[in-house]
C-alpha cells in the first residue's frame, strides 16, 4: 500500500522480534500501520513498543481508563491516526457509546475552560499550590 | 487580592445564585478564583458553571475518571491553573500517588506517539476507519 | 532589570532606527520588553517590526478587530506575554469590558467545538469545500 | 453518507427540537454535519447549540467580528472542519477577500510573535500587569 | 486544480516578481502551491517570501539544520502541508534516512518530556534561570 | 525546596542507580529538578532517562543539532522548564548567540507559515506526496 510500510515478510530479524511481541501481547495476527512505519528506525520501534507496553499494562489505572486518557490527549493534539486507533482500542476495552459521549463532553469542556482560565489570567488559589 | 476577583460580598444577586449553587454542589464554603474571575461576565459564569456541573456529574464515567481526563487535556494544553485545580479535584475524588504517576506516563506517551504518527505520516488502517 | 533587555542608551544605530520608528508610530516614549529582547538579533528585530507594522495598520479590518484576533490566537497558544500586551493594545483601541467578556466567550467556545469536531471525526459538508 | 450522521427523519423528538431551532435561527433548511454527529449524545447537542447560539448572537461584538475570532482560533488549533464551516459563516456575515487576507496575516503574525516572546523568555512589562 | 491557486500565466506583475525570485533562488521552474495560494494577498506573499528567504539563507546555522528545525515545529503543530514540503526540502539539503529517524525520535521525546515537566509542575532549577 | 523533589540522600536504591547514571553520563555532580520529580514514579524515571540517553547520544545528528530541535519543540509547546533546560544544554553543546537568534527566527517563521498553510487550506503538491 505504501512504500513506507514494512511488512512482516520484509522485516529484519530485529523488527520481527518486536512484531511478534506486539501480536502476542495484543492477541492479534497483524501489527498496525504505526508499527510498520516505525520499523524504518528499529531503535524507535523497540523503544516505543516496550515503553507503550509497560505504560498501558493494567496497574493502578485499568486499561479502559488509560485508553480514555489516550483519546483525550490525541483529540486535544488533533492527531487523526491516534484518535482512530485509540477509539478502536477503547471500544475493545469496553467503552460504550454513552462513555464515548461523556468522554468527548469532558474533553470539549476542559479545552474551553483551559482557555478561559488563560484568557482571564486567573491567579492560582493558594489551596491548589503544591 | 486582585481587582479582578469578585468576592461574594460584592457580587450581584445573579452572580450569587451561581456561587451558592457551586458551594452547595461541591459542599465547600468558598468558590475558586476561576469563578470569581468569570463573574465579570455573568452570561459566561452561568453557562460555564451549569455546563460543567452537567458534564462532570456521575454518569457512564465516574467522577475520578472524568477528573483524570480533565488533567490530561490541561497538561497537553499547558494550562497551569487547570492543572492545579483539577489535580486537587482528582485527589479529592480518590486519585492515589500511583494513579498520578500512571496518568502522567500515559499523557507523556500519548503526546510522543501523536507526534510520531504525524511525523511518519502513518496512513490510517482500514480497521480504524468509521 | 534583565541582562537581555537592550535599552535605547545601549543600542546600536541600527537598533535605534527601529526603536525610533516604533515610538513614532505608536506615539509612545518607550518600547516594550519584547523589542528590547529581539534587539539581540537585529535582523529579527527589523523584520518583525516592519512586518507587524504593515499587518496591524488599518485596512479592510480596523485596528480593534485586529487586536481582538491577536488576543484570540495568543490565548489559544497560551502566550502570557502576548496576552498581556495585546489585551492592553485592544483596550487602547477601544475594547470595553463587555467586548472583553464576549471575546473570551467566543475563544472558549471555539476551542470547545474545535475538539468536538475532531473527536467526533465530523466529515466536512460539501457546502464548506472550496 | 456516514452511519454517524443522524438525519432529521431518524432523529428523536428531543433532537428534532434542537435541529428545528438551528434551522429557524439560521434560516436554513438543513443542519450541518457537526450537529448530526453531536446528536448521538443529546446532552452535548443541546448544551453546545444553546451555548453557541447565546455566544454568537449580536452583542458588543458584531457577528462578523465573532466569526473572524472563531476562524483565528480554529486555524491556530488546525481544526479543518471548523475552518471550513466558519470561513463559510464569516463570508455569509460579510467577510470580503481583502478581509480574509488580512485575517490570515494577523493570525500568522500572532503565531510567530507568540513563539518569539516565549523563545526569548521576554519578561512582562509592568504596564501590562493587571 | 483549485480556483485558489494563482498560476504564473494569470498572475499580476507584482506577483510575478515574487514568483521569479522564488524560482531563481531555489533554482526550480515552478513555485509550490503555498505561494500560489498566498498570491491572493500580494502583501502577504511578498512579506512571507522575503522573510523566509532571509531566515533560511545559510548563516550560523546551515540550511539542513534549519530545515530539520522547520520539520520539528511543523510536526509539533501537526501541519501536514509544511511537513510534506519541509521533509522534501530537508532531503534535498542532505537529510538521510537515519537522520530522519533520529529527527523524529528527538521530536517525539521532546513532546513527551514537555508534558512530563508540565504535568509534574517541575520548578525551574536556578542554573537554568537567565 | 519542594516536597516533590527527591534528593539523592532520600532516594531508594533503584532511583540512585538512575541518578548515578545521569551524573556519570553528563559528567555533573547533581541531577536536575526534572529527574528529582520523576523519581516519585521510578518506572517513569527509568524509562524516560534511558530513552533520552539513547535518543540524545551522538548519531547521524550531532548533539548540538539535537538540542536545537529540542528547543524548537519546547518553544512551540510553550514548556518553560524545557526551554530553560535545553537552551542551557544547547549552549553547553556549542550554541552561540548568533545561532540562538537564527534558531528563534526559524521557529517563529515555521509557526507563522504553518498557520498560513492551514488557514489558506493549501492543497499538497504532488511532488511532496510520499
Amino acid at each position: 500500500m505504501s512504500k513506507h510500510l514494512i511488512e512482516y515478510a520484509d522485516a529484519s530479524a530485529r523488527v520481527r522480534v518486536v512484531y511478534d511481541d506486539i501480536m502476542r501481547t495484543r492477541q492479534v495476527d497483524q501489527v498496525n500501520n504505526f508499527w510498520k512505519c516505525l520499523a524504518a528506525h528499529p531503535d524507535t520501534l523497540e523503544r516505543t513498543w516496550f515503553s507503550l507496553k509497560q505504560i498501558m499494562a493494567p496497574g493502578s489505572l485499568d486499561p479502559l481508563t488509560k485508553e480514555l486518557i489516550y483519546v483525550a490527549v490525541s483529540v486535544t493534539n488533533n492527531c487523526s491516526y491516534c484518535i482512530g486507533s485509540h477509539i478502536a482500542a477503547a471500544r475493545k476495552a469496553g467503552m460504550t457509546d454513552d462513555m464515548f459521549g461523556e468522554l468527548q463532553a469532558v474533553i470539549g469542556m476542559a479545552n474551553e475552560t483551559n482557555r478561559l482560565a488563560v484568557g482571564y489570567r486567573v491567579p492560582l488559589d493558594d489551596a491548589f499550590k503544591e
